[in-house]
Formats: structure tokens, C-alpha cells, sequence
């Protein structure tokens, strides 16, 4: 069917394919949603050339900016003297929504993986080395995820850092607050419970 | 937290979210997805400047064209004298999906919702009246869709065509192939069940 489509909209469909969670049939019904509205593809052209032309990596945390430093580094109420090494810009987000971190950030960019071909020079690993040189933190949390890809990545960092004289830390892993046990999968389980903790009265 | 991200990405953000079927945590994964790979992003800015550009409604029966007509419109194989009368591009895509036809179209651009404000001058009701008046049909399918507001709109159009010699017809709705009786919701059932064929044997 793809035949009857002009090229430009195969172009496009094309496109929107090679986007996350974007199927063939969401794709389609995305073109025809902005060929219905076009103030709307104008609208979405616009912001994509202008992310292209503004957005950068923040030069020293790696997290979006429009400037040299992004927001969260020009805010000079953050002292908080730990550093939480994250893998992406999202993760710098989900862990501000939990409002219990007022610490930096440093975004990775990935997670050593040597069959996808991402190496230590794919990552932001000398900044990282460097900022801990010159910026006096007492505590690093390598907030990587879970995969064994972050775990190697968290471990390879740790080994590092050996001779730093701060604490190395992660993040709790455990059950989801509010999960029951029955929908916990074992891993997560046998973790929580090899992990478990004194119950404080 | 969107208070975090460079306003040129909050834009983006915003525009994403505007599509069909995608929410905000989905718009920011595509936000990341299109900084991550800027010859992605890229390729989508360049697909819709071009769509918004290059693309049009063909003339003659409102089918995305690239030219004055659309692909279709221009195949000189489609000769079956049926007009078959459909909502949007996309709908076009599907019924050609099923090969089962080989007639002309004729995209309305929706279906009349005083509700919703689109009323017969929104519709391409003039150029079907025209179409039908000058291009020798003998039938004309009313394949609207089987919502409330569809159904309305073909009997408006069958109203208005009652002088016109040639037959009216409409998709018939029933069981779709391959489903089990008990998944079948009860009035497209008891459609199927009033609108019984006779068994050939």
C-alpha cells in the first residue's frame, strides 16, 4: 500500500517509524494526524529545529542545556556535596520527581556494552574522573539501572574510583513501594531480602 | 520537573504530546530518542518540512497527492464505475489493503458532528455531488464507518442523492472473519443476526 503513498509522506512515515514504540500503524495514523492539523506539523517542525540549533549537553553534567550549563548546575542552591551518576537525561528528570535528591548529576550517556560497541570512550567517564578531582564531593551514588550492563558499568566505575577517599554508593534495590510480594518477580525478591533491613520502632 | 528542560524542549515536549496516542512520559522517551540520534532527528525535521510542503489533497477525490492528482486518481486500470464514498486518507490505504476493489474514491474529510462543529461545508460534499453528476458511476458505497455521526452522514448523502439513477450501497457490517461468536460485542450481533444471507451451497 505503501505504493499510493507520495513520496515526501513515505518519507515521513518512514521517519516516525525509527522512533521508540512507533509501529507501522502509528506511524500512519501520526501522518495523517499532522496532514489533518497543519498548525500542529508546524508547530512540531519548529520545536525539532530548534531543539537541533539549542539543545546541548550541559558541559559539566551532561544533562540537557540551552546554555553552557544547564539549569540544575547554575542553581546555586544544589550544595549538596554528592554526585549521582545517571545513564540518561530522563533518569536526571525521574530522579528530581522524587524531590529527595538535592545533589548534582552526571549524565553517563549509556552504559559500557562491548557487543553494541559502547566502550569507555563512548561514555562521559573522564569528566566524570575529573569533576571528582576538582569538585569535592563526599559521596558518589551510581544510579545506572539495574541490567547487567549497569551493573559491570557501576563496578568498573567503583574499582576506579578505589584510591578516591569518598563513599561509593547505589541505589536501594527492592520492592516497588505499594507492590504486593505475590507481583514481585524472584530476582527483585531474593535482592530485598539479601538486602533486608533492621525495622526501626 | 518540565521546569528543568531548556525551553526549546519543553516546546518539543508539548508538540509530541499533541499527537494522537502519545502521553507525556512517551513524548519525553521521544524527546530523548530524537537528541540521542540527531541524524534522526534530523531526517524527521527534513520529512515534515517536505510534507508540509510537497503534499496536498488530490483535487478530484481528496486522497493525499503530491501533484493535482493523487496516484490513484491517475491509474488508468481503475475502471470499475463505483465511487466508494470513505472518511479519511488513511481509510483508502485499508480498503486497497484488502485488494477487493478496483473503483474510484471519494475522501469526505470527516463525517457531519454538529457537535463538534463540522457541518456540510467542512465535508468535500460539493465535489461529490459534482463527481457524481460527471463521471458516469453506477454505484456509489457509503464505507463511513458505523459510529453514530457515520451513520447519520450516509443517510444525509443517500437522502440527497435520492433522484440519482445509480445504486446506493453501504460496507456490510457483521462478524469480522475469524472471530469467535462470544467475543462479538452484542450490536454488531444482533446486526449480523437481521442482516442474515443465505447459505450457498
Amino acid at each position: 500500500m505503501e505504493a499510493l503513498l507520495p513520496a515526501s509522506l513515505k518519507r515521513l512515515k518512514e521517519a516516525l517509524e525509527r522512533l521508540p514504540g512507533i509501529g507501522p500503524r502509528s506511524a500512519l495514523r501520526l501522518v495523517q494526524a499532522l496532514l489533518k492539523k497543519p498548525e500542529l506539523l508546524q508547530a512540531l517542525w519548529e520545536s525539532l529545529g530548534e531543539a537541533a540549533q539549542q539543545v546541548r549537553s550541559c558541559m559539566r553534567c551532561g544533562f540537557w542545556a540551552q546554555e553552557e550549563l544547564c539549569t540544575l548546575c547554575q542553581d546555586p542552591t544544589r550544595v549538596e556535596p554528592v554526585l549521582c551518576v545517571v545513564k540518561e537525561p530522563a533518569d536526571v528528570l525521574a530522579i528530581e520527581r522524587s524531590q529527595a535528591f538535592r545533589g548534582h548529576y552526571h549524565v553517563l550517556g549509556g552504559v559500557l556494552d562491548p557487543l553494541a560497541g559502547v566502550g569507555e570512550d563512548q561514555l562521559r567517564l573522564s569528566v566524570l574522573w575529573q569533576r571528582l578531582r576538582t569538585e569535592g564531593y563526599q559521596e558518589i551514588i551510581l544510579a545506572l539501572g539495574t541490567s547487567p550492563e549497569a551493573e559491570t558499568t557501576a563496578y568498573y566505575i567503583a574499582r576506579h574510583l578505589a584510591d578516591w577517599p569518598g563513599r561509593i554508593t547505589r541505589f536501594a534495590s527492592g520492592i516497588p513501594v505499594g507492590s504486593d510480594l505475590e507481583y514481585v518477580d524472584p530476582l527483585t525478591l531474593a535482592r530485598s531480602l539479601r538486602e533486608r533491613l533492621p525495622l526501626s520502632l
